[in-house]
């Protein structure tokens, strides 16, 4: 998606060859036109998998999360990381380890939202050893529903997330995907897809 | 605002006379047409102050946020709860006390996102004793920024916030107003506005 890879290259901020900053569009400041854009692109790329609900995780997943399923006209689903008051029983949990913050955390979701006959499609922010994805794909899986997809804002091609999900058979659409993150420089995967 | 009335009244779950649950529309699963509304009304309403960033705090405040951002087309800020590691300095911190989960928090906001020739709109979820508003409002004016509003998506009229919020001079308009949650019932505040 050439409007992110520029968003990208502008206002990205490289701190090392495995974290990228995108603060300034992404994960605190949020740039709602660049997430509409995000939230059509994702939908017409699952347009045909008859999507009933999106799911994401709290709090990055939410914008481009709320976007995707508005241009689906389908419920937004957000996994959260910490127990909530009101949320206490009738839940599904996966333990999801974070390798940026080094802690693990047991994500959580209300069963009264997920069915059977749920086709669901996965949104997050990042894509790196992809622990978020695959907790949030074993819940989808726990409901008896059907992962449909996986949308990634941003793909870290460097990590092995994206090959996991692969050999996991799963459909990952990554708007844009990044190569390499060395020398303060993004260089992402030459692919014909993600220019267009 | 009378789809959210009507929303509230189907959906919600009266707890306690202190708590509506409502994760089926806005705390978990998200309506994203009724977001796209609710952000509507919020940018009407404040159609004629200027704003040029909309600020509210994870993760409950990020979809109606971005729909009122995205309305108003100004970027949206989002404070997080807990430090990022990749916001470790610079930053704004206001703490902020939940009365539900009986826990203070510590509200941060990186600096470079906030000027002091910023026009504000505060939005989150719910009003009740006015503290996670308070605590934005106070980050917005530790940036010499003007808190040009604040705007709820649920009131709880019968705990102190709005009054407290009243009194400071800020302009609150909340969405709906909830005059009791007792007897198992919501009771809106009878107010023309309401039911406009």
């Amino acid at each position: 998606m050439k409007l992110l890879q520029e968003t990208v290259l502008r206002e990205g901020i490289v701190l090392s060859d495995q974290v990228l900053k995108v603060d300034a569009f992404l994960n605190h400041q949020i740039d709602p036109g660049l997430m509409l854009a995000i939230g059509k692109q994702f939908a017409d790329l699952f347009a045909a998998e008859k999507i009933t609900k999106v799911l994401t995780i709290e709090s990055s997943g939410i914008a481009p999360g709320i976007m995707t399923a508005m241009q689906l006209e389908v419920p937004l689903l957000f996994a959260r990381k910490h127990k909530s008051l009101t949320l206490t029983s009738d839940i599904y949990t996966e333990t999801v380890y974070s390798f940026t913050k080094q802690v693990s955390n047991e994500i959580t979701i209300s069963k009264k939202f997920l069915q059977p006959s749920d086709s669901v499609l996965i949104i997050d922010d990042f894509l790196a050893h992809g622990e978020a994805a695959f907790g949030l794909a074993r819940i989808v899986e726990q409901a008896g529903a059907r992962v449909a997809g996986i949308g990634i804002v941003i793909e870290k091609s460097f990590q092995n997330g994206r090959q996991k999900l692969d050999d996991a058979g799963y459909r990952v659409e990554s708007l844009v995907r990044i190569a390499s993150l060395s020398g303060g420089r993004v260089a992402f995967v030459e692919q014909g897809a993600e220019l267009a």
